[in-house]
């Protein structure tokens, strides 16, 4: 599959270092070695010492420089010795040359896991930048664990744990982990999972990961009560055996999803350079991940939508579905898209389809299935009604609901009111909900925006706000009917309802 | 292929009725037939003259009922025939049972061309339906052209005609054409063309598609200097043959984006009762776009993606390209994407290399090829040295430039102004735009948002700000790196250009 920088050729790795986890994730204590002396001053550690300050971590903060001083009303200790309690976590943000030292006063005084931001390790291909990153293996090796180098460490929605630029994550916590090489990656996912509803249980940027890494945070979040869904992203792989044998395991117990990257020629060289790690080819990954049972993304909205949907939904297969929306094409569009995804939409029976008619308006209207309720003004009861009868068809195990709520800027210019108003967004996601909650059958929302511009600011801000209230129902949504289809076939594939 | 609701079997039709298209995309005078008598009316008829109206359409317009009065400043007349002056073109309203007459009445006082936004008709599956439809065929064919029914009509931003719900559409005209049967996907593509920066020079939603349907429209629009770029979404047709040889016969000319929609079996259903034609198989509408050269997309997205791309960028195929952005990961994504469609990420050689590094932070940029400035704060004249070089790379045929721009959130945050006023998004687009003028290589911008909550509406307007700006300086946008490639890859598949 792949071999690492280190010794290649390792057998299966079935036991791994006695970690504490609890104190790493949730710590009471930690130490930022690398903040500025200047209270004004910028840098990796001052702007973490922020992040989590503004995250509203609640325990002690030490931070760490040998000029001393303060910083943000807290003392600034000289060296890691002198810290005068306990510290479970650190965060180590000094020039790549001084981490080896930083991280064994670490360890001396107990700590159980740092985070090293800085750079400046094996990524850079050179002797002095391997020799530094093996010396931190060597003191891990020694009794504490470390995420990175050239990372942006660990989101904790609980503790208040926070990825480098990120002090405005969600401290909303959930059930899914992400682990990845990647930083830009991990605050792109922490940020999309913000809007999109998608809550993080941990979050883990380990960089180079010349400690803990991938195989390994397998073995932990499989068996972590906190997370029920587990994604990642991949460049490479230090042991494959050992990270094959840990994903069968894992996707055993719950849905894990792995977004590889670096499939291609220029995307392994791309890979050497950003972490220091190999990639590997595109039909060997596929094939590998299939008979791990892992479920197989091919890009961040993917992989966001696909936590989405997995930790929204019942966990089973959805063979049948009813899409609902105002506009024939978006019928069309999502039977094709769904026969490309081996997802059945079945023609409902004539007295449903009668019942369903009787709600809708006519001519234009299509109760067959998809459900062309034929403009995008039908509201929020009688799309309630359709939606009580499509679910009547026991073939129908889940509903998609497109709203064109764009459209409503049309009735908001001739009221001469703002479209939040005139929009009954409010009610359809309760009506939603109601739905839901009377058939036991999930309901998806699309809400797809053709008015991005300019000047359709509020249409844009209508759709945040429809997405936010059905969201506050347990509704997941999504942009665009193929996404949403697309979620759902990752589901159906987990839990082996796929229809061949 | 497919056959339609009328004989089959027909022979290639290499001669049209002769048509006046100037009279009915340009006309100087239109009647509106079906306008409400009641000045708070609603209704097609009413809402397609208020449209027009906000459109700006500078010539003459008559409404008619039978009731008479008065309708926003204007006489309605009681039939076509108490019309004053010659008429061009008309747009009917009226009940399905009353189109025949009505059009009739336009044909016998010499009207070039008619819109039938009325539903009723063979889509409906009742011979009623059917029976009407044919009437309106037998008049067509004794000297008015059609478009409809059951359709948005013709929106043409020269003259303002404008679709059904479509008020406030664009009058900027532009390169591209687009023919559909589906009024919805019609109006979805000129709300997502306004912000997206695809300009139109005509549309034309045919619904039923009883008289003027694809293969017409497209023999007219491959010769129509108006047309740069011809895109259509196609549910079924109605001669295969003949619309097979005008598209190869277009496609020859200029390119022609194709969207089928209807490839599946519930969506073949769903087509019948949407527009009355039938659809057809995946694999031979596949094969067929290929053979006549076509340009093949499947959705809407997809579809004004490739417009943009067409109308933006030169007329050739792009085999080489650099991808310039801050975030590691972003390169892998780019170089897996473009290797998937046949694109070439060429690692530049080490004198550029070096020269491009020197303006980039160190450690965490790389120089190669994904370009990784290291941080989203690398300010515009930076990557004007970086694009500016690794443009001197005669292998680099286009370059695409990703911006991060919602991280400045944080920074507006830290200084506690504005994220409008902290981000340089003035500077980046006309540093991109001399980059253009100097290398003579466009340059795509790609402007992700991963921050698209209700509390971060000042990332998404910026954004779209920084959208406006690039797009007056040429410079098109996508909002993902994969659409980006997909897109380019489309333009190198029409010119010739795919790497194998």
């Amino acid at each position: 599959m792949s071999s690492g920088t280190g010794k290649s050729g390792s057998r299966k790795r079935a036991v791994y270092p006695p970690t504490d986890y609890e104190r790493i994730f949730h710590p009471q204590a930690i130490a930022i070695i690398g903040v500025s002396a200047d209270e004004n001053g910028v840098g990796f550690g001052t702007g973490m010492l922020r992040a989590i300050m503004m995250m509203g971590f609640e325990g002690k903060i030490y931070p760490v420089n040998p000029k001393g001083g303060t910083i943000a009303g807290l003392e600034i200790y000289r060296q890691v010795e002198d810290i005068p309690g306990p510290v479970d976590f650190a965060v180590i943000a000094v020039n790549a040359r001084y981490v080896p030292d930083a991280l064994e006063a670490c360890r001396k005084i107990g700590v159980a896991g740092a985070e090293i931001l800085s750079s400046g390790f094996s990524e850079l291909g050179t002797k002095e930048g391997r020799e530094l990153e093996r010396r931190i293996q060597d003191i891990a090796a020694r009794g504490i664990r470390v995420v990175g180098p050239n990372c942006f460490g660990i989101y904790c929605p609980a503790s208040g744990l926070t990825l480098l630029p990120g002090p405005d994550l969600s401290r909303e916590t959930g059930p899914v982990a992400f682990v990845a090489q990647s930083g830009g990656m991990s605050i792109d996912l922490a940020h999309a999972g913000k809007w999109l509803g998608v809550r993080f249980s941990k979050m883990v940027s380990f960089g180079n990961g010349a400690d803990l890494r991938e195989a390994e945070l397998l073995h932990y979040l499989a068996d972590d009560p906190e997370t029920r869904v587990i994604s990642m992203y991949i460049e490479g792989i230090k042991d494959g055996d050992a990270f094959f044998s840990e994903l069968k395991a894992a996707a055993a117990k719950k849905p894990v999803i792995v977004y590889k990257g670096g499939l291609s020629a220029a995307g392994a060289r791309s890979v050497a350079s950003h972490t220091a790690s190999m990639g590997g080819s595109r039909v060997i990954w596929h094939s590998v991940l299939r008979q791990a049972g892992a479920v197989q993304v091919n890009d961040t909205e993917e992989m966001a939508q696909a936590n989405l949907a997995f930790a929204t939904l019942p966990p089973k297969a959805f063979r049948g579905i009813s899409i609902v929306g105002g506009g024939g094409a978006i019928g069309v569009t999502a039977c094709d898209t769904a026969e490309t995804y081996g997802i059945e939409i079945p023609a409902l029976p004539p007295e449903l389809q009668e019942r369903i008619g009787s709600v809708l308006p006519k001519p234009g209207s299509s109760a067959i299935n998809p459900i062309d309720v034929a403009n995008p003004f039908v509201g929020p009861e009688a799309l309630k009604e359709v939606l009580l009868g499509a679910a009547e068809d026991e073939r129908v195990e889940l509903q998609i609901l497109v709203s064109l709520l764009f459209h409503y800027k049309g009735l908001a210019r001739a009221f001469g009111r703002p479209v939040t108003e005139v929009t009954p967004y409010r009610e359809l996601a309760q009506c939603v909900r109601d739905v839901v909650a009377k058939t036991g059958k999930p309901v998806i929302a699309v809400l797809p925006n053709m008015t991005r511009g300019v000047d359709s600011m509020d249409v844009t801000e209508l759709i945040a706000l429809t997405r936010r209230e059905y969201l506050s129902c347990g509704i997941p949504v999504f942009d665009e009917l193929h996404d949403a289809i697309r979620a759902i076939s990752h589901v159906n594939n987990y839990y082996g309802g796929r229809i061949k």
